[in-house]
């Protein structure tokens, strides 16, 4: 059987690890090499310092680049410019024309043809998936702030030893951080809901949780019309129809445990009550190193490579 | 010296052995007896069933109450009519005219000579902490909600043996739960916001952290006028001025650390960017077993009793 | 394709769970039902009450009991009259003649036309593999005792509620358990050691660790003879060479994190230095859940239905 | 009230900090100041490049010093040339007959006396205060080894950024290190316990666990002849009668949750069956941070001050 040739670009952090497992277990795609600038083998693949890696990249046919934010543009049109297709886990083209933006159930149509698509980051990811089915309905209420407080497992934080990410200092701890607004991925939110709710009002506010990973976000929409649970559960089932990385939560509330080790979001909704003007609390889930960053990359790496977009992953 | 002689009912729980393990220390009290419905002994202190207790309730001149909701407002009746002060730990007063609502930097002037003292809920100390300063000054738009997300430490839940409590439920897990305002302690918040800010409308959803100890609430405030950071930190600072189990952190913001085993709450804000009506971040910290509950009620006891508000605490 | 029918019974529990959970992504086998005492639908699969499932083993070609001690015995028996084999995943049949233990890696060649196979504990699992090939190669001074300390996650304590397993008791705590060899564990291990290294003296003692899932257990094994690390290690590759689910970790220590989520066993070695008489360290690491339980069975499973040993396992 | 002069050196790591916490509250001790290379104010101390700080070390009546290995000892001596006292924290000390080693209950009538006291090591004590009544007695076989596993939280590997200490590595793991008696502080165990018990076999193997803080050592005792439960209790509670800092728990085993955050060492025992010769197992627990270092620090410090033992302690 013919096997697709891929290479993964700074593979020693807890997405690369996590794309190299979930590629040595993919029937149809052989790791030809990977990058890091500190290891020469991870996982049984062998790792070669980026600027010799990048030598190569001609020789496979896809490049998955979990390279840091600023480094990976330039190695992501390297591999272009080698005639390789790319899918960017980094920040760095979510917001440029250059890529096609790599949520994949609302942008399947476009992800198969692309060269780069630049895959989104996690908590885009959980907070999008809430979001843009009432946005597409136009039930979003603009003249109103949307409210996202959402909490983060500690890989998301990457593998880069820092005093704040110690053990000692996250277990049993609990903090809000980039608070007023300050978060850099904020933009990627907003801009990629703009195309179908216009500007939106965001207050995003992160939290690191004493937890290795997954993400929770909860969400609180103003909304034009009271919408009563089924009939915001039947949107959202409406609008995920037939997607194997989607759940709805019918009467209930997802959390972590829901999706850790899965390539899945689980989405869960209540009206809130006692409120004079009509509101929803959206609660979604992601396990953040893979429907959040591995696993979804995946996802449009099998549709770039015109395989099964399910081949690989577990849900 | 003189000891003050107190019983604790409902004394098994993981608040009433916080309680306990304060009072012991605490120079200027004596435990007479406990009561709990399973133990006869707790922490080297005697423990009687609740019925046997209540007959002796007239023996000591001040009863902390940690029964449970439903359970407590008779048993603090009762303590009453045999001429003992009391400290009712449940909910079971806190909306009651027959009570005074103990939230002591804010209600202190009425504490030493209330008959009964209504301790407030874990939620409603972090929540009411960081509101009430902005609600006095006049600043909260009520025309707006204010949205409160909350995750609680899972000693919070009670130490009955529940299986979603068990550990190998709760760790690595993180989940919302009551979503949609269907909290039971959101009226103990509303109605305790009302003399100083009218009717508010609160979106709270309460969070369960795999943490063993600690609440977090997160707080978007929709505010009359713009505040910049350091203004509304000169307001806090301004509102609790002198109070020694208050911390306004400067240009920062507090995590469960820093309140842990620690009869403190720790408030912090930041203004939010990019919206188009003023709102504020306020950050709030609290030990749910101690400022949240056990140690709080040592505060209002000491003012009861005529002692120093500080007596037996460390903050 | 022909698939292999199965009914999974007391399916409810952590070991039940993960073993529908490997099941369901099987290649070669349906469930046909499962059974539990308290719920009628379990990971989308028909939950019925034991009594009525006991009435459809004949319908299956192979039982899975996951049921409590005692209770297991019955039903695996009642599968042998209905004419179905049986993996016994409780400790009932472990030290009897009427079923094959079912260490696969040590007595592969009985298991194919077992009918019934007992299923190993999670702890002789693992101190098992670490011992038995310096007992099987005549090693072992069995004049002295061979010490164990072990530890395991949570979930190996089971699922009901016990107030000794809540998050709030467990987290931040370690504890010893059974100390003393009061282990009911104990015979099994020094059993299944006595055909290949006579009477041995064990000292166990296991511990309860705040993770969910994992056991690790510390083997200090007294030799006849000085083995260097390298010659201790190539003693295990020798014995376990070809064996997909044991990895032989060369010049380091296995942890938890190499092997939970896997059916693997992993083991490394240090002969320890300073001491009169020779002695060997040895660590060996599973998750209880899987190579400790249901992984296992799989394996087993695998070999009485004549199918690959690996199919549906991951390592 | 006359209170005495302290410095603190190294005061920026978990034990630097733990000892500011315990002296802040200490009401006859004043902290002069504290020495950091990072940090200028430490918990509202003082805090002085090391260079400088030795500048000062006159000024006071005692330093205690938690630097680093190696660099701690020149400290100390410049301390006693500019003629304060000292406790060395560090392991600089400890096997050397320059300083009184601190072991307070085992050693405490040449602590008030001595010009240094090398406070003991977190393994050392928790496992010394463990095995001492027994050697003291004449009751250990030393022809055969003492066999101990022992677990710490991970604030004993210090606060510098290490990538295998991040939360994401060390949660939901366990693992041995320093396997085959590698372990540094094995020497300060055997040259401690010699003067009781003469030459003895140790085997010893720690571990890391996923809490805080904490040590359970878990200790496996040969001895010369049987004792039963009851006797070995009985000689633990002979032997530290009176001891506020050590708790006998008597047809128990005690565990990390009854000493953190508490100045204290917790023993209990079982003697274990069914091996041909006696053996006795032997818990001991402590917290790393307060009776493994900075509480025993304040115990001895206490002593040489001509202060009550337990001031400022809590058990």
């Amino acid at each position: 059987m013919h096997k697709n040739s891929v290479a993964v670009l700074g593979a020693s952090g807890y997405v690369g690890r996590e794309l190299l497992e979930i590629l040595a277990r993919h029937p149809n795609v052989t790791i030809e090499f990977t990058s890091s600038q500190s290891e020469r083998e991870i996982n049984g693949h062998r790792a070669l310092p980026l600027e010799e890696a990048q030598k190569h990249l001609g020789d496979v046919e896809l490049v998955l680049s979990c390279l840091p934010h600023g480094v990976s543009r330039p190695a992501v049109e390297e591999a272009r410019r080698a005639g390789a297709r790319a899918v960017d886990l980094s920040a760095d083209l979510r917001l440029s024309p250059a890529a096609v933006y790599g949520l994949t159930e609302v942008f399947r149509p476009r992800v198969p043809e692309a060269a780069i698509v630049a895959n989104p980051g996690c908590y885009p990811t959980a907070a999008l998936l809430a979001l843009l089915p009432f946005a597409k309905a136009g039930l979003l209420d603009t003249s109103r702030p949307v409210v996202i407080d959402a909490a983060s497992g500690v890989s998301g934080a990457g593998r880069s030893p820092k005093r704040e990410l110690l053990f000692a200092e996250v277990a049993e701890d609990f903090r809000a951080y980039s608070v007023g607004n300050e978060h850099r991925h904020l933009p990627e939110i907003t801009e990629h809901l703009k195309p179908f709710a216009g500007e939106v009002d965001l207050v995003f506010t992160p939290h690191l949780l004493p937890v290795k990973r997954g993400i929770l976000a909860t969400l609180h929409l103003p909304l034009k019309q009271v919408l009563d649970r089924s009939a915001a559960e039947e949107l959202l089932l409406e609008t995920y129809r037939g997607e194997p990385f989607i759940r709805v939560v019918r009467n209930g509330i997802p959390s972590l445990k829901d999706v850790v080790y899965r390539n899945l979001a689980a989405l869960g909704v209540a009206p809130v009550k006692h409120v004079a003007r009509p509101m929803l609390t959206v609660i979604s889930a992601i396990d953040n190193l893979v429907k959040g960053a591995a696993g979804q990359a995946v996802q449009n790496m099998n549709l770039m490579l015109g395989l099964e977009e399910t081949e690989g992953l577990r849900c």
